[in-house]
């Protein structure tokens, strides 16, 4: 039989699909989930965007331009300057969701064996597409008790080697809900230009920003122009994740050449998914206003809920709609496993995301899971009470930790 | 500066692209072109596909499952029964276009420095996703002299090393439009055999087969279970290039479990496209009897006319829409350049894809260029007669070769 490469053998499989089969099982059960483990929110999609998809009079569904429509870059680039980013059409390269930009941005700077420097916990693909590119992930460790603010430069520069091509960072961070200050993007910049290394920066959470603070990209950042890669998607800001539409964007026009190989290499970015992209452009600010204001109530309604659970701590979020809590388990794998298979409240029971998975770093985070808040209010404090219940009958089980 | 991956730099640029600035400064001298350089068919994408999304009625576009819709997966699973291949929902990953799969499959297969062997003239972009692989390519010449037969299997023999994994060919060719005899596959599957190679067949113009000729799926070579893996797009079958999907089928449940996790990390193929893919399994027989009729007069009317040129020879194809063709010319590419920059018939021209970009081998097929004819044949008549005229001129100028 012929052998699977090795490559292959070590892709990661995703940490939230591991627990997926114990979720059918549940689900067979007749358990009713709640999911609090899934990035995939409930708001609806603008409907300019489903209109424009609707009303569509294309008779032929060719390929488009590998870099994407040239009015959707051309109006793309309109709104990223609206917003305050020095972008134009040119810089941007119009991907299949954000995933495939950071495959993009993975192939143009790094070959096999070189390495990149993710704070972590971090959002568990990039770890797929680092070891579909060869490439190590070295992992620099953002604290809990800090809120998983930035690690100090020093920490930084202890695993900087020859080998070493980026930093990635993902700002607001998925799974932290991190919001990176503009000091902490000086550091960064400070610390990528010092060591000539890219500074790809995943803003797909850019919008979800709280609090009235301000997200700062890094376009922004002056003088990095030639280091800055930015990544970016349609997915979570107009939730549309099934369009699969996303972008890369640099000033460095090497890096663009480059990365649009890639892009020819693969034909083109889907038609259909450009043309709500196109049209979504157009939401009204009031259909932002609207969701950000339900997530940051679905966000004080989660964190002051498990607040009040005793002996959980949570890491505050100010972006994106997730939240790292600390649970009084010893090993918050074995607990989400127990939730779906042995527990259940009135029939119901919640589906969490162990935080291991999210280091790099082995037998971290063990206390810790990620929470989503993509789910009504209303359902959030349903879950949270059924939480509440299972860590204590877990812990009567099981000893207290 | 940071730099560019080696990777970065060694992908090769597409040879149809090449030629696009050529074009549009043709264009904009006011110069009517005629593409028979690309592979976007001009027949109208089946209604129903068409009608599925302009009806759908999604509030939320979401992330799908990774491997596809179920309900795709299996209605597809039927529809390859009923073409007599044995493959089941389970065997399917849906994916964003051909690329994809052949990605995943690189992906799943070989390690850096691995080798694949593929006949040559191939389908450029083996050549982009092998180098973003990090794999090397080893050609094994096809004759243009032998209609582009399959090499003998000693020439292949010859360059099996322990670093072979595979074998890649395209079924119907692109760019030969060869189509494999039942004895040619059978070689190809003792082979594979043999040396524990897995067979990647590429046949995403499997229903492009002319003159009452059988196309040989790679998943009907009895005892081949686990070397085959097919590949397959809705591109070209249902002239929707744009929506992007495609799949990967293999009954080896192991690379299909390793595909997965590539699937994964990359989260979903796109809903819009789908959704289209889904509802086009439902276009009557009649449609695909209008496109194989259309596609045999026009292959027959650029066949004759290209031979009533002097000094031209064809490899007649059998399937898919492209061919090869030799011109009395010593330098194709110089050739092709000309037609854009230097020549105009009553202020036409015509594109052509110089072959040279399709041979792995430096150097080789130097004389030949590929013809799609995927123009109707009012166009095809006229850009035979540009080119005959155009030749004409080229060598009263350059001399003929
Ligand atoms: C941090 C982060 N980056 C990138 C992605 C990829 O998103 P997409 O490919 O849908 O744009 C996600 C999706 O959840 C994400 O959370
Ligand atoms: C031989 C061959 N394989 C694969 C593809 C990729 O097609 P797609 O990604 O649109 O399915 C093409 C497109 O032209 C092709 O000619």
């Amino acid at each position: 039989m012929p052998s699977i490469s090795s490559k292959g053998l070590a892709m990661p499989e995703s940490p939230i699909r591991k627990l997926v089969p114990y979720a059918e099982e549940a689900t067979k059960q007749g358990k009713e989930i709640f999911y609090l483990n899934i990035g995939q929110p409930d708001i609806k999609t603008p409907q300019v965007a489903l209109d424009a998809v609707k009303n569509n009079d294309l008779e032929i569904i060719s390929y488009s331009h590998s870099a994407g429509f040239a009015t959707y870059r051309e109006k793309l680039a309109k709104y990223y300057q609206k917003v305050g980013l020095p972008v134009e059409a040119e810089d941007i390269i119009i991907t299949t969701g954000g995933s495939e930009a950071l495959l993009f941005a993975m192939g143009s700077i790094t070959d096999p064996n070189d390495e990149v420097i993710i704070p972590e916990p971090f959002y568990a693909n990039y770890n797929g597409f680092a070891t579909s590119a060869g490439v190590n992930v070295v992992p620099v460790q953002a604290k809990f008790e800090d809120g998983f603010a930035l690690p100090p430069v020093s920490e930084f520069e202890k695993l900087i080697t020859d080998k070493t091509k980026a930093i990635v960072i993902c700002n607001p961070g998925n799974p932290t809900g991190y919001l990176y200050t503009k000091d902490e993007m000086d550091q960064l910049s400070a610390l990528a230009k010092k060591y000539d290394l890219f500074l790809v920066a995943d803003e797909v959470y850019r919008e979800f920003a709280y609090e009235g603070l301000k997200h700062h990209s890094v376009m922004n950042q002056e003088g990095l122009e030639q280091n800055a890669i930015m990544i970016d998607s349609v997915s979570k800001r107009y939730s549309m994740c099934g369009a699969r539409i996303g972008c890369l964007v640099s000033k460095n026009k090497e890096l663009i050449s480059t990365a649009m190989k890639f892009a020819q290499a693969r034909l083109s970015p889907p038609t259909f998914a450009q043309i709500a992209s196109e049209a979504a452009l157009d939401t009204p600010q009031s259909y932002f206003d609207d969701v950000i204001e339900e997530y940051v109530d679905r966000r004080d309604t989660l964190i002051e809920g498990l607040k009040s659970i005793e002996g959980v701590e949570v890491a505050k979020p100010n972006g994106a709609f997730y939240c790292i809590a600390q649970l009084p388990v010893a090993d918050a794998d074995h607990f989400a496993k127990w939730l779906l298979e042995s527990f259940d409240k009135d029939g119901k029971t919640v589906m969490v995301a162990p935080a291991e998975g999210f280091y790099s770093t082995p037998k971290t985070g063990m206390n810790q899971v990620r929470i989503a808040y993509v789910l009504e209010k209303e359902h959030l404090l349903e879950a949270i009470e059924i939480l509440k219940a299972a860590l204590k009958k877990y812990n009567e089980i099981h000893g207290a930790s």
